[in-house]
This record gives C-alpha cells, sequence and structure tokens, in this order.
C-alpha cells in the first residue's frame, strides 16, 4: 500500500483558478488536521522504539505463547506471522497483538492446539473448517492446500470457516509468492464499518490483499482494508484529540461526523469512498464481496453477527477466510517481465507514484539492516507477558518501566 | 465557475458538537450539490427519453451494425451487450455506444469479424487473442472458456489480449450467474485516472464487476470503476457548469480540482477513495490490481499505453480483460442459501441499505414490464446511424427530431 501524505496537496491546492475561497470552504481544513501516517513508517513515529534481533524475538513470542497454552509448532508460527508485520511497518498487526493472543488462549476463547480440517475438497477448490484454533493455524492449513491446487490445476480456492485473527493479511499472500505464484487473501472481521445508507455497523474491515511476483525480486504487494481507515486511526485521533476528515467515519445516525469519539464508540468507519456523493457505496461493496468470499463460501459467521473481539466474549469468533492462489505460468509466457517493466513505468511517472508494496518493502529493508522496530508501549506489553509467563526477558527489556502500561482497548473492553 | 452557497455550507455543518465551524468547513456543502444519482434511475432522470419493445430494439441495433460490417451473429450479441446495459439503467454502456462502434468498424479500427484464438489452454486456465475482434466477441470465447472450466474443475480464469471495449462488465459474469455460477469480469481501459502522487493520467476506470448466485433468485451483483466516478460524470457537470465534489478529480498538476473542464481536458480522475487523506492510494491500488490481471495475465496493452478511444486513432486499443469463473458447489453446502439469508439481513438492517445490484434489478424488472427506456438525445444517435446505414427506422423514432443531433465526444475527439 502506498500511504502519503498529501496535506502539502490539499493546500496547495487553494491555487485553482476561479472562486478560491468557495474551493477551500469546500476543502477539509487540512493545517488543522494531523498529518496522514504512512504504515511504513507508523512504528518510527509512534513515539520511542527499541531495536530487536529477529530470531531472538521471534523466538522469545514463541516461548511466550508456548507457556501460555499453544505448541512449539503453533506458538512459533504465530510469532512468525506477527513479527512479519512488524518488518513490513504494519505495527498494529504485529507484537502489538501478542499479550491479546495469549490472553484468548489462556480464557479457553481459542483453542491453541486444534487441527483444522479440510472438509471440502474437490478440483481446484477446498474448505477447512479451523476448530476454533489460531487463525495463522487454519490459514496455514487453508494456504497450503491452495498452493499445492494451484501447482496442479494453475488455480487453487480455500476457503475457511470457525477461524480466528489470522494475522496481517499479507502473510499468507507471502506464502504464494515466495513459491513463484501469485496470491489472494481477504478475512472478514467484527463489524466496524456503516453500510452506505445504515445508521448501525455491519461489515468488517474485510481487507483485499493480492501479491503478484515479478522479475528480478520485483513484485506488486496489495493490502488494504475496504473502510476508508482502520479502527486503530479513530483510536489515534481520538488520543490526540483531532478532528477526523470527511470521509472517514459517521455519527450514529449515520451522518458525517468529525468526532473521533463518537465515529469510535456511537457510529463506525466509512467504507472506502467515504459518503455516497464520493461513492463511498463502492467500498461498502467491495467489503460485502469480501465477506461472500470468507464466509458464503465457508459457512462463517457473516458480518452483523461476528461477535465483538474482546477477552470478555463467551462466544468463537467464527470468522471466515478466503484464499485463492494462481500460477502465472498458465497464462501468457512472460508474465513476470511484463509486471516488472509496469511496474517501473509507474514508478517512473512524473510526480511521485509507488507501487502498493513499496514502503512495506523499504521498512522491511530496514529492520533486516537494523532489526525489528517495536514501538516501547508495545514492548511494556511484551515485558509484562514474559513476566506473567515465566519467559526470560530479552535484555532490551530487562530495564524497561512498566508502570505506565496501558492494556490494550479490545483487553479493557466490556 | 459554479457559485455555490458558503452560507448553506455552514448551516449544513454547524450542528456538529465541539469545533463547529471547523467541522463546518471541512464538510462538503452537500446541500448545493447534485445529489449522485442511482445507477439505475439515471436513463429516467436524464431527460425526456423513449420507451421501446426489447426485441424490436434488438433486432434494430443488429441491423445497424451488420450494416457497418458485422456478420449477424456477432451484431446480436454486440446489441445483446448493450441493451443490457440499456435495461439495467446504465445507459453510458448502452446503445449510446452502437454509433460509435459503428464508426469503429466503418474506419476498419476493429475487425468485426475476427475470430478470437485460444492461445494457453492449461488446466483451470486460459488466454485468448482477440485479434483486434469486438469486444463482446472475444469476451465471448473467453467466458464461455472459463465457464467450461468451472464446470470442470471448480475454477476457471482467462484472460484475453488485442481486445476492445467490451460493453457493461455485468454482462460476462451474469453469464455464469444464469448458469448458477460465480462470475467475475475486469478489464482496463484507456487511462484516465490520475495516480496518487501523480500529474498525469495512467491508470483506466478499470472496473471490478463480481455477481454471486443466491437462493430464490436472489444474488449479490457488484460492477463499479475503481475511480470514484467514471469521465462520463465530469463531461456532465462540465455541460451543467457545475463544481465536482472534492474527490472527484485532480487538475493538470495532479491537485484537487472541482473544475469539471479542468478535470476533463487537463487532469483526470481520483481513484476510490479520492485524495490521499482519504486513502486514494488503495483505489489506485485496485485500479492497478484490475490492469496486472487484465494486462500482464495475457499481454495486452498496459494503462499507460493504451491509446485514446476515439475515430481518429490509428492504431488498436490492445485492451485486455480477465475473466473468473467459481462452482459455488464445490465450496460448502449451502452457498446460495447463505447468500440469500445474508442480504436479506443487510437489506433489513435500520436505515436505507440495499446490496449492490438492487438498484439495477429494480431498472431490469422497470424495463421488462414498460419497455427499455432510451434517452431522446441517444435515440437521435440511432436514427442517424439508420438513416446512415439504410436501416428501417423503428416507428418511435421516425417524427424524433435529428437537427440538433450531438455527437459523442468520442467521436468528435482529435
Amino acid at each position: 500500500m502506498v500511504p502519503r501524505s498529501q496535506t502539502a496537496l490539499l493546500v496547495a491546492g487553494g491555487a485553482a483558478a476561479g472562486a478560491a475561497v468557495m474551493y477551500a470552504l469546500m476543502r477539509p481544513a487540512a493545517s488543522t488536521l494531523e498529518k496522514p501516517k504512512s504504515k511504513g513508517t507508523d512504528a518510527a513515529k509512534g513515539g520511542p522504539a527499541i531495536r530487536f534481533s529477529k530470531p531472538k524475538l521471534l523466538d522469545f513470542v514463541k516461548s511466550c505463547l508456548c507457556k501460555a497454552g499453544a505448541s512449539e509448532a503453533n506458538a512459533a508460527l504465530v510469532a512468525d506471522v506477527l513479527i512479519y508485520a512488524d518488518c513490513r511497518g504494519i505495527p498494529s498487526h504485529g507484537c502489538n497483538r501478542a499479550d491479546f493472543y495469549a490472553g484468548e488462549i489462556g480464557r479457553g476463547l481459542i483453542d491453541a492446539n486444534a487441527v483444522p480440517q479440510v472438509v471440502e475438497d474437490s478440483g481446484c477448490c477446498g474448505v477447512v473448517d479451523g476448530k476454533n484454533g489460531l487463525g495463522a493455524v487454519v490459514s496455514k492449513v487453508a494456504i497450503e492446500l491452495a498452493i499445492a491446487k494451484a501447482e496442479a490445476h494453475g488455480v487453487g480456492i480455500v476457503a475457511c470457516r470457525r477461524s480466528n485473527h489470522f494475522g496481517a493479511a499479507g502473510y499468507w499472500a507471502q506464502q504464494a509468492l515466495d513459491r513463484g505464484l501469485i496470491g489472494f487473501a481477504f478475512t472478514n472481521t467484527a463489524p466496524y464499518m456503516v453500510p452506505t445508507g445504515g445508521t448501525c455497523r455491519a461489515v468488517g474491515t474485510n481487507p483485499i490483499c493480492a501479491y503478484f511476483p515479478g522479475e528480478g525480486g520485483d513484485c506488486f504487494q496489495l493490502d488494504m482494508a475496504t473502510t476508508t481507515v482502520p479502527i486503530g486511526k479513530i483510536e489515534i485521533m481520538d488520543r490526540l484529540q483531532k478532528a477526523l476528515p470527511m470521509g472517514w467515519g459517521v455519527d450514529r445516525h449515520g451522518k458525517p461526523c468529525a468526532d473521533p469519539a463518537e465515529v469510535g464508540t456511537g457510529g463506525g468507519l466509512c467504507p472506502l469512498g467515504g459518503y455516497a456523493e464520493t461513492a463511498g457505496y463502492k467500498g461498502y461493496g467491495l467489503g460485502v464481496l469480501v465477506e461472500l468470499l470468507s464466509s458464503a463460501l465457508s459457512g462463517a459467521a457473516v458480518g452483523p453477527d461476528v461477535v465483538r473481539w474482546n477477552l470478555n466474549r463467551t462466544e468463537e469468533l467464527n470468522l471466515g477466510h478466503c484464499f485463492i492462489v494462481m500460477d502465472p505460468e498458465r497464462f501468457a509466457p512472460g508474465v513476470a517481465s511484463r509486471l516488472a517493466s509496469y511496474l517501473a513505468k509507474m514508478r517512473d511517472l512524473p510526480g511521485s507514484v509507488k507501487v502498493p508494496g513499496d514502503p512495506e518493502r523499504a521498512a522491511e529493508a530496514d529492520a533486516k539492516a537494523g532489526g525489528v522496530l517495536i514501538q516501547n508501549a508495545v514492548a511494556v506489553s511484551l515485558k509484562v507477558l514474559a513476566l506473567e509467563k515465566g519467559v526470560d526477558l530479552l535484555p532490551e527489556l530487562v530495564d524497561l518501566d512498566i508502570k505506565n502500561r496501558r492494556q490494550s482497548i479490545r483487553a479493557r473492553e466490556k
């Protein structure tokens, strides 16, 4: 994904010929808003952070999840999924979630050692019953089946039910990419989006993720929620007491709303596109499409019925996912080379044009060179988790002050 | 340009709690802007219109295209594609294009009787070389191959190159739906979208279309450009001399722009999501995804290289498409029933929530009951075409005044 600050752009737009004042009035008051942050630099800009050796961090998170009740193999997989996100500059989906997963396992909300079962397997299609296992464990079974089918038939499509959060969607598409295949990953989530014309949350942030391999190591990596922003961005704006740009959220009556507290607690997120005037119904349609791929095909819970993702729930989430893998070699010869030359052409356009995945690959290179960057607040949560579970602290955590530990919102939610 | 009431704007926004004036400044002046029209009612609201019997209109358009040089079968197919769009309330993709297609055939820009060739066919994947034939003729070969593969393996994916405009994407997904299958259709187009961070057009309006069959005749039918609006809406606003809402377009420097003339001629369309602050980079990413499915897989021209779609070009368009067909029966039993109950649940939400395809099906029912609604301006273009080609006029056209005939913008473009 290619987030980029365009506040300067909005300000510069004031030079438009004609009714300049009118245009200025129509435009969001960019100067009073916080600049949108690139995912790739969120960690760096999210306050003080600590660098960790990736192998040591993997081992440490694995140990914590093992002590919480997961098998060695399952804990290692989840640690890998989380740290993939941290390395790619998506800290919301990284180690930030380790203590919450441990809490779900500890309370028996997830069966950390469930063995997912392939319940449909026909031609290039399959369905996995996750048995309420860890989302990563369920997704691994599904993506491997989809990859095997793609290698055999050219395409594999596998849907999952009775699963849980699977981390960053990109991790699963990456499994296909690493084998030279095209990978798509979709999942539904608890509802945060208010449908166009509606007044209550009914659709998740339902991401669309697609990775395509290109020649010379280049690739296309799109991984995007179908809402304008994730709920986490609303929480941040609330903490900063900043008004939301139009198109991010609605109030409890489904009306445009700039108040992050109202959007976060009473209203909900806008679909990509914002309100109807700017085609928000398209983002809503995409969210429903992801819902159908994830739930209708598999039998998972649908958006309006998914329970809130917190530690006080009693029901299983029953999330649905869908993975599509395609073998580019089955199409016109030269897909990888055409893709690389197309992406190069886009990056060479006048202005400053990136292609989806560029910022995340830059973050990944940075993590490889200097270590995995973890925000102090997240490091504190890891330290608390390790102390609870009796896991040896990594040296970087020993002197970290945990007095100001702030539990995740989900953990606090009633 | 386009006066707009600042007072109304401030009043409309003034109710927001907190920094009311700031919020008001951020909010578009909804009350002074033209309300977005449902696709399903565009024809009805587009000025005076005439009702035609569908079979007679099909036969008439077919005759015109035959006289232009297409075979009976090819002309009948194209007429069916065009009138499908008119029936579903998408007049931009309907008979509105008949005279332009006839012009392309007449000038030898399209080989109306080319025989598309399946050049790759392996497992559930295929590629069609369209031989610069009519987009509908190429797409028919491809969707039928994809359907056959889905029936055999559960999934079929067929990409096309050397094709031309294929009409409304939904027509192709409908072929799958009519057989109880899930259908996706994608195509690239001439570039109209300015990528996030860019200053020139480089990506088409690249639609995403997905149809899913449900129990009892219900279905999900999403058919959307990955730009906020199609270029046609900018042309309409220009004709009406109205300011564009923010998020529709940019000027030639890539800056937000409310002037439809500048967006239409100098700048270009915004991706879905608008500017970067409202996640326009996601719509841009989706447009690139459609480009990869349509071009990278098939070898068609890519966005920045597609020549403008007018009658003064000398090169073939070499458009690419991609069709994906899936058999829902290969997944967890009960897909059609789960889909119908989910859609019913969405429609029952508080407020006024529709699901993608509802407005188009309403338009279709209306056309079935009362005849196909064709705007007078389009009827005029049909009459002129028939007179040129020596085709007998339908009775409804006989008295129509063609003095004020307005050639399509594409036809006039140098």
